[in-house]
């Protein structure tokens, strides 16, 4: 071979060699951000759940600092706007923002609303009054003291929020659990009820219901008592029965609680309750005991119960206090009280008081405008160990957390995360009510999906979850990957699931997740005025293993630390289940590159309800020429457009599709929920714009406005009462075509 | 230098070289598609308006072809749901799915909907009849036929749509304009309305009010005719100075038109039509004409009008027509009509119709699920060459060229581009209302902007534009890119701001666009019950120049091609400047990087609507201790807001920032419009949502609701008033607040 070819040949393989090295550094060595074609946004744009980084979370997750914050934060009473909120509120302040744990920011947002207290200097009481005069029983002003922290002076007095000052006397009737049927019963036995003074207890009815029921039929007062067969499974004696000696309800107890029955400021509805927020007059609001109502405990109960006279309540009437329920008027004649009345003396004030949310805020990354939510109320009846405060200890072990690896520099979420501690849910859900009437647009447009976590732990025995149906596979995802505290090797899921469960077409047998049909927290505004895909999630009892309605000291001065310490989470491990899964569920959907939301979950929901109409509502509705083919026709039509847009989402690559692309799925799985709202859906009602899951009075586990209209059409047969059926159901089939609309990418029917 | 060291550093100098030149062809040289780094979609995401592609469009709307259009559309009567609007149905389908110049899809959507036609073999009248029985005069029962077209069978008789059948009898009386006042002022002297025929001129109240104001006072029958002082600057001639000869209206025209208060299908407010929908009984319809009611031609007006006793009618309220206008009630004695009374014989049928939708969709590249939307109502009263096929004319040509350069490959929009062509807006709105209502969810979320071109032109002088105030800035850089026909240079803006204009304290000088605080066309639902930002945009007559109320032949048989050649627009150079125009706007919103929609105009028209409110409220407001402060500080806020989101968008690269911070912007952008909603601001008015455009009785140029509310409350002192206007402060206050989270990026207020 000529030298010179030679040369040009080694020359060329060099230069070949040399070149193909500066290709591939040109290619894949130099830093691409800040050049055209790769800025540095764009790996972020397709980053989905770093699972490493929820282990670590999860596993940062401590039992002992959700003990200590229970502690701190059950310290003191903390009834709404008193001095114990307004320490938690600073409590709350300083956490979220401390330099190594807290979050981006935090703030306080007020507002002016209405409440109603006990005059401290003179305070509610329920007394026997003979003929002459003379106060023959009182019952207790404040409830027995076993331990010191009941020996606070701030523990508010049993009242009945809301109920009006008055000091009714009357002959006492026993009206079970004041339900309309209840009162009726009582008129259509001859029991006189005008003037009278009902005594009924917890269960079967809202609170005002009590006093609203009974004033359709004249009764001038009423007095509520848990009876210790609800509550207590029988037991009574605080000798060796109740709290301390176990977690039952001493006789002295007393559940406090409002009495109305709409949500929110009651004098603003539907604006947020500022400055400059019209205020209507008292005399306008509806719904509230129109009647002076006081609770009492079960002791004082019996002592009026047990001397009635009259007819013996029917079975179902009877309770666990120790003699044979009569339904009066009066008292029998044979015993002390002969010829008494019980007089009902309260002295509650209604009036306007500043109340605090306190907001946390991380950041989102790559979606700053995307919110996922988490809240939690932070005010208390009185010391509120659990309700709430087992809650806002989860929520603050949460926040410590999440705000620890954002101040590292570890981690940050692909969208916003904001933390609600909420004000003055006890008096009806009206801090975060408040919230979402401000921010309404805000939310609409970009809220995620709202977490609520009010009691954290009813019990230790299992999760107990409730939603909406698209939110049901986060909430399992994340159950899969917690154990279960008391098990060997069961995950919260699985546990779960062993309590209760329900078959799922798709799923087979999966734990039951419950509806969000109720304003019973802080989700009601979010689920039922916003439309926002909600989550309610606790750790509750098993069943059956008790009849308690409730934990036995919910809304009682022995709902404390030592309590909950004692009998309900000695561990705090169910506090961790808890937080674990929630804060599963919130990393999830702060994180997931497309939104853990899942709509054939809620085709399957709707698929449920329209079988259950078919069957019921078929016939009655047919024979007043009124078709339930339309609203066939938009079940099956989601259950299509869900399942369509699923394949759309297993088909994408996200490190080929277009950014907008997934936002776009995302867009769909967050506004599905928002196309159920109908305002004109039930006009009677505040805030009940979802037209699935608003709480109505029927039983029938269907489409509710639809159901409760069917049946009151059947029960009065007025032609006019089946239009209105024929408009829900227009309402209802409307609202699924427009969610099919929202799934679906086409413009085209 | 030795040979070995001068190879050497030759091979390095060459290998650094090709070393190079291989980096810059692995960086630059290779293309990025499918690779990690650079997906292909990135270049598009940071597209903005290809001015290039716009001029193209622009130069290519043609008047000649819009001239074809209109001959075509204009050919035959199309009434909604007649023969003829079925043929144009099938004609709009047939351009827009034409291969070579259609769009990428096309459909219809039908809505049974109730209408209200006459009787075709019973045609409406008015007859004088003498108090014998025998008939002295009787109405013409059509239109008098000066060319071919006119003799179309399938013309319309004249009717009011919705009034009632029937045969009222009575004695006549001239009532003006049909207002309250008018009526009030007829009652105070002294003329007997009860059982009387009220003839009114049109003008001054809606159609329906006419009647519903009349059977306040018992009026039993109402006749509307059109003066020629209202419309056709006083000339009354058919032998030289009305149409044939001119754009005025001949002595036998009549204006149709629909005689009720609402829009959309008056059985299914808030529901689309459709086959599963709740109808509600006709008996719970308000606002439509009560009591028979007939329009005539001002001959016909004369013969009675003139022929009246009674004392002479104010000043305000005399016409053109030949003779002094007397009050009533009947006929002078010393006439033929003496002792006569007025017949009104309608024979109208109300009843459900299928009406189509026709819509047409280019699918977007980017951003698919944004919707810019353009829309034009199909359906004419009877030929409707102006109404509304001059704005169908010019729709199809928009669309022929955009589907062009979609079908040659040459363009696509960045967002979807949807036409609607609407059926049955004669009606009240019907078609775009039901699309609406069906598509909610979708709109809500999805629809950037809404631009309505109904009578594209009512007379060659000036643009006239409507809109939302954030579409102002669009509306004005449209215009500026098109000449003024009949101008030497001015472009359209020029030549608009030379016949309205306005200082702004931003812009300086500038054109008057006025609110769309009307329902007059089909931007209603989506500006009112959507809160999309809207526009309506037009080509009309000089003011100074007529006294026409609007274009002579409105709504009669003399709305022809023929009109519209010889007098509107000859050579369409007027529907050109509208298609540039209103096509440019479109283009923008749908091409432009950020939205061309413009936060701080808005704030421009809330800082005038508050003043307005200082100025004309505040002391009464105070003596009722209601102060504006709250919102005067929303207000303020707002233009903060907008200044800050305007800064952000200054300073943003969108080579750089991440697609996502564009796709924030524009959602706030378009949907700050939505937070002006209330569903609760006007309880007793269907589907105006809008609390800042909602017409009221209100003659205060500012917050509608307030002043509206203030306005009442000053009249009647009553507290309960006052207590409205506090409500509708805090309604708007609320959504100003609202507005403002909109624009901002926190949640932190």
């Amino acid at each position: 071979m000529d030298s010179m070819w030679k040369k040009i040949l080694v020359g060329v393989a060099v230069g070949a060699a040399v070149l193909t090295v500066g290709i591939l550094l040109g290619h894949y060595g130099i830093e691409k951000g800040g050049t055209e074609h790769a800025p540095t946004w764009l790996k972020a744009l397709a980053q989905d759940v770093d699972e490493e980084v929820l282990d670590i979370f999860l596993k940062e997750l401590d039992p002992k600092r959700m003990e200590d914050n229970l502690r701190e934060l059950s310290l003191k009473p903390h009834m709404a706007t008193s001095a114990g909120d307004q320490r938690l509120v600073q409590l709350m302040l300083q956490r979220w923002r401390d330099a190594e744990t807290g979050l981006d920011e935090a703030w306080t947002q007020t507002y002016s609303v209405f409440l109603s207290f006990p005059n401290k200097t003179n305070p509610n009481s329920v007394a026997v009054v003979s003929a002459q005069g003379s106060v023959q029983f009182k019952s207790h002003v404040q409830e027995k003291v076993y331990t010191e922290d009941q020996k606070d002076p701030d523990i508010v007095t049993p009242f009945a929020a809301f109920a009006p000052a008055g000091n009714p006397k009357g002959k006492l009737v026993y009206a079970n659990q004041g339900t309309l049927k209840d009162y009726e019963f009582l008129n259509s036995s001859g029991v006189d009820l005008h003037g009278a003074i009902a005594i009924t207890r917890y269960g079967g009815s809202s609170r005002a219901d009590k006093a609203l029921n009974g004033a359709v039929f004249g009764v001038a007062g009423v007095l509520v008592y848990t009876d210790p067969f609800d509550i207590n499974d029988g037991k009574t004696s605080d000798t060796n029965e109740t709290y301390p000696h176990s977690w039952y309800l001493p006789p002295s107890g007393v559940e406090r609680g409002s009495y109305k029955n709409s949500f929110g400021d009651l004098l603003t509805p539907y604006y947020p309750s500022k400055e400059h927020t019209y205020r209507r007059p008292e005399s306008e609001v509806e719904w509230m005991a129109p009647v002076p109502t006081q609770p009492i405990g079960f002791e004082d109960a019996q002592k009026l119960i047990c001397e009635l006279q009259g007819a013996v309540a029917p079975d179902a009437w009877q309770g666990a206090l120790q003699c044979e329920y009569r339904l009066g008027p009066g008292f029998r004649a044979t015993g002390s009280f002969n010829g008494s009345d019980v007089q009902v003396n309260v002295y509650n004030r209604r009036g306007i008081h500043d109340s605090d949310n306190v907001m946390g805020l991380i950041r989102g990354s790559v979606e700053p405008d995307r919110y996922v939510i988490y809240g939690n109320h932070r005010d208390s009846w009185v010391h509120g160990a659990l309700d709430p405060s087992s809650g806002t200890a989860v929520m603050l072990e949460i926040s410590r957390v999440m705000g620890s690896l954002v101040k590292q520099g570890r981690w940050r979420p692909r969208r916003s995360v904001l933390f609600g501690s909420w004000g003055a849910e006890e008096f009806g859900l009206i801090g975060s009510t408040e919230f979402t009437e401000e921010h309404y647009s805000q939310l609409r447009d970009r809220a995620v999906a709202y977490i609520n976590v009010d009691i954290s732990v009813f019990a230790s025995a299992t999760l107990r979850a409730m939603g909406s149906p698209s939110a049901q596979s986060v909430v399992f995802t994340a159950a899969k990957q917690v154990p279960a505290p008391g098990t060997l090797s069961l995950s919260v899921y699985d546990n779960w699931k062993l309590f209760t469960n329900r078959t799922s077409p798709t799923h087979g047998v999966v734990p039951s997740m419950g509806y969000l049909s109720g304003v019973g927290s802080d989700y009601a505004s979010f689920m039922h005025y916003l439309g926002i895909t909600s989550m309610d999630i606790a750790y509750t009892y098993d069943k059956t293993k008790t009849r308690a309605r409730i934990y036995p000291a919910y809304h009682t001065a022995y709902d404390t630390f030592d309590y909950v310490k004692k009998y309900i989470d000695p561990g705090f491990m169910s506090h961790q289940a808890v937080a674990r899964t929630a804060g599963g569920v919130l990393l999830r959907l702060a994180d997931s590159l497309i939104l853990p939301l899942n709509a054939s979950d809620y085709a399957e929901s709707l698929e449920s309800y329209l079988d259950t109409a078919l069957k019921n509502f078929t016939d009655n509705l047919n024979a007043h020429q009124i078709s339930l083919a339309g609203l066939q026709g938009a079940v099956l039509r989601f259950r299509a457009a869900a399942t369509q847009l699923e394949k759309e989402i297993r088909e994408i690559d996200p490190d080929k599709e277009s950014p907008l692309k997934v936002r776009r799925i995302n867009d769909q799985l967050m506004l599905l929920e928002r196309a159920f709202l109908d305002p004109l859906a039930f006009p009677d009602k505040y805030y009940l714009w979802h037209v699935l899951w608003a709480p109505v009075s029927s039983s029938v586990r269907s489409f509710p406005g639809l159901a409760e209209a069917v049946e009151k059409a059947q029960r009065t047969q007025r032609e006019e009462d089946w239009r209105w059926a024929h408009r829900q159901l227009t309402s209802v089939t409307t609202a699924i075509e427009r969610a099919v609309n929202v799934l679906e990418n086409a413009l085209h029917p």
